[in-house]
């Protein structure tokens, strides 16, 4: 007998973490997690407040509260280049952008919104008037010049336009474009634990994450069947699924970290939020790993 | 490419039903559902509301939605005799019962509460003064006679008053009461799918059909695993839980369905429920089974 209870994790029903929770519905993992389903945005307010014990974050929200949150490796959502998913969406070829352009932030993805800013103004040197429209593509350039769009919508976008025509929209890609800017791969969501609750249970802890580990490992492993399932269900075709996946990276490597400590270098300056700390961030170390 | 989407099915996280949704979390076959966790009376209500299009329902509920729904043959959760989780608490013996007792409804499963009147109305010729409070034995008994106690309570409660004492509580098991009284199983919750969305998707329909029948087969196979699953999350020992995973029935076989439909019969005299149709109740069948 036992006062246990499972641990509550954070999950996204999004495409771009099919991989992530792949493997959990196929080894029993699933089993031994209390999991939470909710949009991006709610699941990194409910860590924070403390209503999950792990979970995606987005990275922004990491920056802000990383006192209070212990980095778990795997899984994370990265690129190291194109990522095909966050794009800035421009009527104009990006060199006939006005100085001072009309952008409309058409997503809910805190980094993603971030990083577009963050190009726009520091890298291409513009003075952009921001609103928040609505995630679809036909709101967002109503009356805009340009948009951020983050998701689903925009790879859309992106097979539609990808080979630009005369007169079309252009399409950026803000992973790539930071890679060229920084030479470093981009962190948009990590998963974290509460530096309380890896205190109190850290076998949990350790649990959860060879989970999520081995789950990113199989669906690597069995990559055909998750572009074959998603096919399924999600409205891209095979190969446009296969590329995708291929570019999504979900794990977090020494060249990854660069990436993160780069982005919260910048942010720091558009976001109300201290700066990492000396050798962060700091990550869940559950000792001796026995089970290896 | 596509616009179909997941069937949306419900998801009873109760240690009860741990081996219908077992297998699920092996084969992958939850990845082609959109899982919906709720308390069993939601998960109800949102069926037959619509927003669910496969889901648990309890059987009292059920009888009363029978036009809008089809029953799917796996799963179930029924017991042919005692289920362990279903019990009448009474103070004394049954026989020193008052005539008029005050009896704690201390539940929020319909159909176990309504067992719980038919036999202490039409069985053991009380006229009780029913109250409904929170649904542990405390509150239950505080001002009442006899508590009908359902769920991961009762099974507790069973376990400390099986063997009873002079003085104790008495504990009356009523699957095994209705067995005695009907000589046949009792239903307490069938898996039903809208009849509007089996007539769009029967193909659909069937696969989560599938899915149920090969989870709940997997959980048999498996039944060691299960155990040790459950035990390191439950607040019961390794034998108590294999005892109740064994008194659990998850199909509907031709004497559930007597069973049922004599639940059917009884209860329209105290629920709001027209009788069952003729030939009742109505089954999604998918045409000829290429799968098997």
């Amino acid at each position: 007998m036992n006062i246990a209870r499972r641990p509550r994790v954070g999950h996204i029903a999004f495409l771009n973490c099919l991989p992530i929770y792949w493997g959990l519905a196929r080894t029993g993992a699933l089993l031994d997690i209390d999991l939470h389903r909710a949009p991006p945005d709610e699941l990194s307010r409910r860590l924070v407040a403390g209503d999950l014990d792990i979970g995606p974050i987005t990275l922004v929200e990491y920056l802000k509260h990383a006192d209070d949150l212990l980095l778990i490796p795997d899984p994370a959502v990265a690129a190291d280049g194109p990522v095909l998913s966050v794009n800035l969406v421009t009527k104009t070829p990006l060199a006939d952008l006005p100085a001072a352009p009309r952008v409309s932030l058409a997503s809910t993805s805190r980094t993603g919104v971030l990083l577009g800013r963050m190009l726009l103004e520091d890298r291409y040197g513009r003075t952009p008037a921001y609103t928040v429209t609505a995630p679809d593509l036909q709101s967002a350039l109503a009356d805009a010049d340009a948009a951020v769009l983050i998701g689903d919508e925009a790879l859309q976008v992106f097979h539609e336009h990808r080979h630009r025509e005369p007169g079309g929209l252009n399409v950026l890609d803000l992973a790539a474009e930071w890679k060229d800017w920084t030479g470093l791969p981009m962190v948009f969501a990590v998963w974290a634990v509460r530096r309380d609750y890896a205190e109190a249970h850290p076998g949990l802890v350790k649990d959860v994450h060879l989970a999520f580990r081995d789950s990113v490992r199989r669906s690597r492993d069995e990559i055909g069947e998750v572009v074959a399932s998603a096919a399924r269900w999600e409205p891209f075709p095979p190969a446009a699924l296969a590329e995708y996946f291929e570019r999504l990276q979900f794990g977090l490597s020494e060249r990854h970290l660069a990436g993160l400590r780069e982005f919260a270098s910048r942010a720091s300056r558009y976001a109300d939020m201290a700066p990492l700390r000396a050798g962060g961030p700091e990550f869940f170390a559950a000792g001796p790993d026995n089970s290896l």
